[in-house]
This record gives structure tokens, sequence and C-alpha cells, in this order.
């Protein structure tokens, strides 16, 4: 990347894709002195080694209520994905909101129902918070930002080096769905029927999937940049060659109907409530039928597996299109869906 | 207060007073089904009856830099003391970013090894994070939400219900320092010798002051709405009578010129590394000596105690003036200071 090009903060250094790599690899990782800034930290309070895993995220979603939901809900469900996906079961969590002088009290007051509806939803507690106001035209609305503490199961053992060739790779449901409700909302579009965002707490489906821990072995929820920039961290963080195929990516039809419509590719359009999870091979068929049985993964679908060693396409995500040909997946490269979450 | 009040939000909701604690008690707290949202929660992780401190912070300050820190500094900082007042030992801090488009790299790159310096010295470690971007006009420049986790030792227990008639109060250096630093910056005033802020991190100062648990019974740092609003919290949780020598109270002649010239009180100007500590009657002086020893604590002073059970004053905060008189001392009301952390 050109220097210029780092000068200001661009909205797509906010889009989840490869701009934000880059912003938190180049500038917030190495200057906060730590070596990963990742979704969710594990960490060891000194009690015995036991483990708990810590997260934090900013909503800024713009509107703030869309198809299927609002801010609100989606600022406990992101944070209870984050930690669920990490193999944590969510415990606790954290709101702080920055409010826009002149905000209806109306408003806020559907914001916080929605968000204890969820808490109670997801069974996870919120314990502590902090409430901010700025002048009006300082910001736009409300953004909250939530932290959350899970605990994580011994034996529960997650992460890209136990990926291997072979293993199977698992969408736990249909994609796109958040980003195009956001989208059709924000742009005055009505789909019929419409899409709804996915937004949802997926602690209930984690703890099903790691009831047997050694099956799974990675777990993430592809949100900002959508399905295809997770596949990209996950094959870039494992060093193995991902390789998905087209036929059998579960796009409902009102997503890709939108998607032609907005220019959209759903590869790389924002999801809330699904997960993509790398499944050792012999496991994978008897954990995806007992993923079907669950409300939030009947239309789970395996994607892929995880390819031979080859170091020429060592982090790369191969697309097997639906006309037999074969596309590179790369990151979302810029802004393509700003304050989608 | 009146319904028309309250239909929409009001800067002064945001200033640490009266109006935010309606805020927060009529509406946040019920709403998202929590008894309190207090700046610290203490939680169980369900480890052998082991206890957390967890918190969080949102900080908007503005200018983002101001005489003697910035943002990032006091976003580590508060955090950091939020835990420390609550008897906790920080650990693990999460950072989440709203940045503004258009916002210099350069500026960014200053705040974040200001936040890592910061950690580095109050030893917390900054474990995961978040970043969003929103458009030019929709922010201001840059927001950051830190939450903290910290170890609550066996032994300490720290709460209004411990406080008793003859306790003395205690606060642990020059009030008044932060609010003024800002106000000075904001408003285009240099004094000569400048008021710096006071941010730093209180847990050195706690540790030592803990080391005996039955001493301390209770302990708060006074920010937003300052040493005033503190007190009256304190006040009405524990439901005994605060009373405070305004003689004793440590204002630096700086703050005092400052406060005069832009119509502030100091007792109600925000502080960002002083603590207010109620501690036991026959154990104040020696822990007062102790404190004395402690750099960011030379200036302690006692500045009062707590008044004899008295049904006519239960949950009021009563300041002894210079010439002799009784002066009722209520929570900060409304938006004196706003976006003063």
């Amino acid at each position: 990347m050109m220097r210029g090009e780092m000068e200001r903060v661009l909205l797509g250094h906010g889009s989840g894709g490869r701009l934000m790599h880059q912003l938190i690899r180049d500038h917030v990782a190495p200057l906060l002195g730590v070596s990963d800034l990742g979704d969710s930290a594990t960490i060891d309070p000194g009690y015995d080694g036991r483990r708990l895993a810590f997260t934090t995220d900013c909503y800024v979603v713009s509107p703030l209520f869309f198809p299927g939901g609002n801010i609100g809900e989606l600022s406990v469900y992101g944070t209870v994905n984050d930690l669920s996906v990490a193999g944590a079961r969510p415990l606790f969590l954290s709101a702080g909101f920055i409010i826009e002088e002149g905000f209806p009290m109306e408003t806020l007051q559907k914001v916080l129902v929605s968000m204890a509806e969820a808490a109670g939803r997801a069974g996870i507690r919120i314990v502590a918070g902090d409430t901010k106001v700025v002048e009006k035209g300082k910001g736009d609305g409300l953004f909250i930002t939530t932290c959350g503490i899970g605990t994580v199961a011994e034996g529960v053992s997650l992460g890209p080096d136990r990926i291997e060739p072979g293993d199977k790779i698992i969408v736990s449901g249909p994609i796109g769905r958040h980003g195009v409700a956001v989208m059709a909302e924000r742009n005055g579009l009505a789909f019929d029927p419409p899409v709804l965002s996915d937004t949802a707490p997926l602690n209930g489906l984690v703890e099903l999937m790691i009831e047997r821990p050694p099956e799974v072995k990675m777990m993430r929820d592809p949100t900002r940049g959508g399905v295809a920039t997770t596949l990209k961290e996950i094959a870039l963080e494992s060093g193995r060659t991902l390789r998905i195929d087209e036929d059998a990516l579960p796009v409902p039809g009102g997503v890709r109907g939108a998607c032609e419509l907005l220019g959209l590719d759903p590869l790389y359009v924002a999801n809330e409530g699904i997960l993509i999870a790398i499944v050792a091979a012999d496991a994978a068929a008897s954990l995806f039928s007992r993923m079907k049985d669950h409300a939030l993964a009947k239309d789970a679908a395996i994607i892929g597996e995880v390819g031979a060693e080859d170091r020429k396409t060592r982090g790369m995500v191969l697309l097997r299109t639906g006309v037999g040909g074969t596309r590179i997946v790369d990151m979302l490269p810029g802004e393509q869906l700003p304050r989608i979450c």
C-alpha cells in the first residue's frame, strides 16, 4: 500500500476487509504492543489455569433499525457470537452507549428493551455500563460498544494450527442476509418476501457442536467482509488452501436477487447469525447431521474442504465456479458496505 | 422531572451528574433488566467462588489532546481506576475505536502509542479490540471504549453498607485538575503555570491501601461530576450523612484561579487520577500516613467524616464553609462540563 493512501482513515478501514486488516496489522496491533488483536482473546486470570474468553465490538450500524433486527440485539448477539466461535460459554456483558444530543428517548428505550430481550434469549447477563452524550452533529444517533466474558471449558482447543488437509468446511446457514437487509433499508428498497437480517445468538448451536471437542478444529462468524473475508483469514492463519464449491453455497433466492440489484457479491456480504466451522473429515458427516437438528442450522451446508499441501496455493481460497472454472477469493478490498454492523 | 424534559437525550445526560443518574436509574438500568449499572461489576465466573471485577467506559473527551494527557492514556487509566477502586487488580483491557472518516493516521498512531505506554505503566495487558469507521460528519475524530477485567483478592470487601458514623473521608490528591485542563484547552486559555490533567493509574496506590482490607470501607474515583457528585452518590448508597470541611479540600491555586475565571466550582470539576476513600476511624491516621508515601497521594487530605445517625440528614452531604456556615452539596445538576472524559 502506498504511503499517501494511509495518511487518513478511510471508510474502507472499517469495512472488515483488506484495508482494515492492514490498519490493524500495521498500526493498531504493533503500536498497542500486542501481537494480534483478534475478535476474542483467551485470558488466564490466574485461577488454577482456568481460561476465560474476552471480546469487544463497536456497533455503528446505520440505520439503527433494519428488517429483522436493530442495533440493540445486534450488539448483544454479535458479542455473544464472538465468544461462542472462540469455544467459550458467554456469561457476562458490558454495554457502553455514545448518544448524540437530541436522540429520542423513546428510540433509546426500544433499543434497551431489545438488548434486554436478546440477553435473556442468549442467557448472558448485562452487568456493567457507561453512557456518554456528544453534541448534535458530533455523532450519529447511537453507537453501542459491548464487551463479553465467557468461560472456556477444559478440553476445548480451537485454532488455525489444528487445521489439516481433508478437513471439511461447514457454513451453518444461508449467507448474505444481514448485509442485504441493512442495504435494502438504507436504499429504501423493499423485497417481497423481505430479506431479514439473520442476527441470532450462536451459543446454543456451538454448545451442541463442541460436545465432542476434537471434531471441530476452528470456528469463526463471517460478519463484516462476509464469508469470503473470513475464509481468507482462516487460510492465511492456518497456511492452508481452502477449496470451496460455488454450487454448495447456501445463497437464498432473495439475497441473490437483491445482490444483483445492488451490485453486491453474496460472498462479501455481512452475516450476523451464522458460523463457519472447519471440521475433521471423519467426523464431518455425523456433526453435520447433529447440526441440522438445531433451528439455526437447518440450512447448514458443507461448502468445501481443506486442500492438499501445496506451496503454490498456501493461504489461498479457491472457488470452483458453477461452470467448472476456478477463481481466487480474496478479502473484501475496500469500502463495499460501510457501517453494516 | 417533567416528562417533556425526558423526551430527548440532552448533553447533560452525559455529564455524570443528576440528569445522568436519572437516565440510568429510570431508563437504562430497568430496561436492561439490571438492578444497578455501576462503574464496575463483581462477577463470579464459576471458578470456585473466585471473583472478577468487570467494567467499561466510553471516552469522548474533546479535544483529544489536552494539557497533561490525551484520550489514549485516559481510556486506559480511567478503566484501570474503575477496577482499582472496586478493590480489584487490573489485568486485561479491550479497546474499541470508532473513528471518523478522514481522521489523520498520524494522530491515531500517537493515541495508540500513548495507550500502549499507559498500559505498560499500569501493568495491564491490552488483549482484544475492534475498529469501526463512520462517515465524515457522523462522529468527532475518535471515540474509544475500553473494558477492563481484574481479579478481586480474597478478604477484600468494599461497599457502602460497611460505612459507619465516625469513618473518615480521605481524598488522595488535589482536586479539579483534569476538568480545568480540558476546559482551558477547549477555550484557548493558557495558565502560568499550566494546570495539567491528573490522569494517572491508581492501582499502585490502591494496592498499598488495601493491604489491610478492613481499614478501607469503600473507594470511588471522582471523575465526571467531580468530588461533590461522588460524595453524594456515597451518601445516597450508604444512607449516611457525609460531613466535609471546605478548608480541608486540596484545591490547587491554579485550579482555584481557573475556576473563578471559567465560572466553575472545583467540587464539580472532573478528576482522573484521584480517589475518595471512606476509612475506619481508628485506622485513618496510619493509613493516611502510609498513603502520603505514594507519589500520587503526597497531597492527600482528610476532608471530613461520616456524621452521626440522623434521620433528617440521611443521604446528605454537608459542607462546613470557610466562614463557619453549612451548605448542602448536591450532584452536578446538568450540563456543566460536557465531554470531559
